[in-house]
């Protein structure tokens, strides 16, 4: 059977950038020097960046307890954890949560990651600036928490389904506070 | 006028994870620990992975260069490059370039940065497995390189509009290359 | 602050059908036929049927052990699970896993669940009706599990990224095994 | 010709979970545990839930209601039903219907089944909310009607196409009170 | 409350072409000719020509004798409804019917009115013109049929989730049938 | 080369309902009872309705009747014709029309034939029913006026581009008086 | 009545290249210059290039003359002329033409501008390179012809709705021919 | 290698107006006069226009120069360079710069090349005609400006991503300046 380059496990050191040359194909060998015309290094300072993700297992965590806090609370809401480019790590539909709280909760957790604040607190900016909400992939409900590492947003936790905003936001904050030390 | 939380630079240490937690608004406080019920901070091993990235300046050199090099030749084509979760960073249309040849290159890019390996050997593969192409975003057509970093694929560069992939490919290579060492 | 009416719990007996007739709004009454002109009842025997449904928790088991089985395996995936009706219910988007897996996990499970099979068998069909493939939201690769109950299926697992389906289809296979008894 | 499994008829009890595990296609056997791999039950108490739903004898009688009320009337309108989940599951486009009518019904039965009220009454939700609006799906304007089965809700019905709201919540009404006993 | 104008019924005779000339707002007048700045009147001769389509009565009649048909034979189908421009006037999703079947049929129906013929005979042609069918909005499946008035296709019916297209094909074929004179 | 079935030309007077039951594929045979199993007729009292529509003759006519009324007076704009169903029979980008004016001109036909008045006129209902530009595929905005036949709604003309809405509505209006006899 | 600034007519001379850099509002001065802070002018041959286009008249003829070939010939078709970057300029959906003509033709379009070629020779290209067809936007499929100035393309004429896709592109050629001098 | 026709370098001449009849396919002959049934000639003076653009190198120019200005004020911002038709020419997206703000930058950018004017001055028209905003592909949002050849639009900047829209402005003023003479 046909086998496709596997990705490799997520790098933790920097061996530098690499363009595969080759046209073999099959599994990456270990050593990219080792592939002839394969991925050439670059130097580091010339173009890479380092950023700071959660790991599946973190954003997991945070999903299940924001569902868990809602469910506590005899509310079916739906949670999403989105990375610092918007994009969906974990979304969970919770039992009987409402078919908009799906996409709203998403929606939430790009909104938090977007400006780095709470959802809660966005909505507020939309006296001055209402057209703000006009962007795509936006809502600004309350029910977003954004999640930072060294002062930079990293996550954004969304909630939603609740009878309120404010109860969305309290499980989403509870899904934060179970990744903090 | 109302200002948003700027997002703080690229972070390169792990001071911890935070979340807001505060309904203040404003320009984001240099110190988080200073913001009342403002972001906190997790231990890093607990959930924070690392990841590496092209800059913006590495990958709008990496366009440039495979514009110049389609240029050069005298062919008309459009240039993207993507990050590893097949984001666009940079995407440029050429002078005179088909209107085929923009999103063409973005999916080339996509599609080699998803296998790390060039679209031009993942075509091959559609002879055991020609479904692989019905996956939304990709286009199996020779013209996309993946870029790597210590064996994972961080970037994939797209060429599209020379008459030929193999052409469309060798300018996409120019691009990979004026990013190595 | 407005509230919702919060959507109840999961009926696990028929009260009979209702319709809200009344225009107050906030809490939803415990007891509909309190509210005036609020939710009738019908007999069930003239309009409802039941359906069995994987809860959130079981979608979440299922999917979270066949994260598991790829990374002990060393590969990164994506894995989705959908319900009878191909709406998402869990997605998880593994570390490192390729941006074309997430839509593929999602895909793999809806043709699951679609024609109650697992995809690496469906695909073979493509044989004789090669159009199948072009209905919309599936995609015939392997890496796709139904999940049934009384022969009905009920929910479809779906994994990608691994550099093989078959590889796919395993860890997809972990998870379904993962609930059942 | 190739067949494709059928969906086995709705489930009225619960013989437990299974996995598809047998590489056999064809017609679905009676018996799951005859089939070598193939489905393997669950306990039920470990992962099942049960949702009541209208049928589609039921739907189709509300839809149909409706529009003869609003025939009846001398309004040209369109129907939507969809069920808790906000997925269509009958839709009628009335002779002379305006094109806005018909996306129209399906939004308001969306936006009643998602927060168990009719959209006359939500709408006033938005003075204090007014961001509810963006959420994707929905539509704030009478005409949508939720359809109740012990308190929760199992299906929402639209109308739209009417000179004024009102006429719009009357017919659905009349669809929603024809499948009442 | 805000009135907009109705629709009026479908004209069964040309009056003439008009334009709504006047600012006035509200039900429109039963004589056009009486509102100042109104609709003017056209020549018919001029630029109107007519066409045939199924009333709702007719395409819910067809939609449900196609449902019923692949209910007496135990299988779990959806149906739709088109008109000669392609556009749904009828749409059911069957008890438990796969969720790729709701937009198969749809698909279904528009390709068999699209060419005036039942898409098991047109699949045919994809020997010649395998591109055919990257035609948008196209499903070159069995199981749609289309409807004839004075030999023009005036409407087409797509059946969708039986274990075969000719299954499939054969109610639609029942829905067609039913409403032949 | 493979020849699909000609749509035959608009029916003027009906023959009846048909289904095409053969399995013959080629030219439209002009008698449709001599095709065996092909369609049959169905009583017209029993299903058909008749409507009217411009002709694409005069569609076209009215769209440049528009055009030049704005070229006269210097502007330049974007003009579409959609029938009763909203569906686009005619547009046309005028020379150095505003990328925004395309879409806009063919929301503003649509909204103008969905409540048959002019879009001048509807945007002022938006004061009592704000919501009512949520629905998808309008735009309350001047520019749009229906075309009527008998009273009803048979198209509607959109133009866009030029400095204000009462600008584009006289060009609008020029293309439907082109068209009136 | 608010008005917008208009688009000044399509540029014959280069008199420089300008940023509005002026807050107001309005009709647009005759000259740039004369606006305090408004647009300033650039060398021409620092950043400007001149491209041709089809005149919205001449696309307008060419549409129409290819739907008259179509009449003419008793077919149903739909036309579309797009610009060399496949932006539709002109789209008509003549009398009676299938639902799937009105795209198809915009594709043709589009795909014949690409690559500077008739469809009907493009889509032998498929044998070598298949996976050409994915690329969006694109239909292989005859009745698209390029329009040329100086050996570029400037524009595409797609045909769609005939019988056999020849027929579709001799009438997409008379339209072509009518703007040939 | 099959090869395409590549597309020509921009005309700077007109040659004529040509239409591609030949069946040959292959590199485009430099004499299209050559090609026997190739692109024929038509007077200039019946059908083409002359546009002026932004080069490939004068807007990416334009977009690093706002880049810049955005990183030297410790801003992460997107960038967007759109031509006349409102097509993306160069899209950057900063290192950090949050993700709604890629998709706001080129909406900016389109809006205000569609109405000629800085979009921190166009948002004060929605005073007056609210529904403006609801324009597809639009964003009344400051960071947008307008770059002009001889009065009319031929481009579009945006900017997005820093805490307020009078800073998105001032690097996107920064980088039309950079292409100014």
């Amino acid at each position: 059977m046909s086998k496709f380059s596997p990705r490799a496990r997520v790098v933790t050191g920097v061996a530098g950038l690499a363009v595969v040359g080759a046209a073999t194909f099959g599994a990456l060998s270990a050593n990219a020097a080792a592939k002839p015309g394969g991925p050439a290094a670059v130097s580091p300072a010339k173009g890479l960046i380092t950023t700071q993700h959660l790991s599946i297992d973190a954003a997991s965590k945070a999903a299940q307890a924001a569902l868990d806090a809602g469910e506590k609370a005899g509310q079916h809401i739906s949670v999403a954890v989105v990375d610092r480019n918007g994009t969906v790590i974990v979304q969970l539909r919770g039992d009987g949560a409402g078919p908009q709280s799906f996409e709203s909760a998403e929606r939430k957790a790009f909104t938090a990651v977007s400006w780095n604040n709470k959802t809660s607190v966005l909505v507020n900016n939309l006296q001055q600036n209402p057209t703000l909400k006009d962007i795509p992939g936006t809502l600004f409900l309350a029910g977003g928490v954004p999640v930072d590492s060294a002062d930079a947003p990293i996550a954004g936790i969304g909630v939603a389904g609740a009878p309120s905003g404010a109860m969305d936001e309290a499980y989403a904050q509870a899904g934060a506070e179970a990744i903090l030390k």
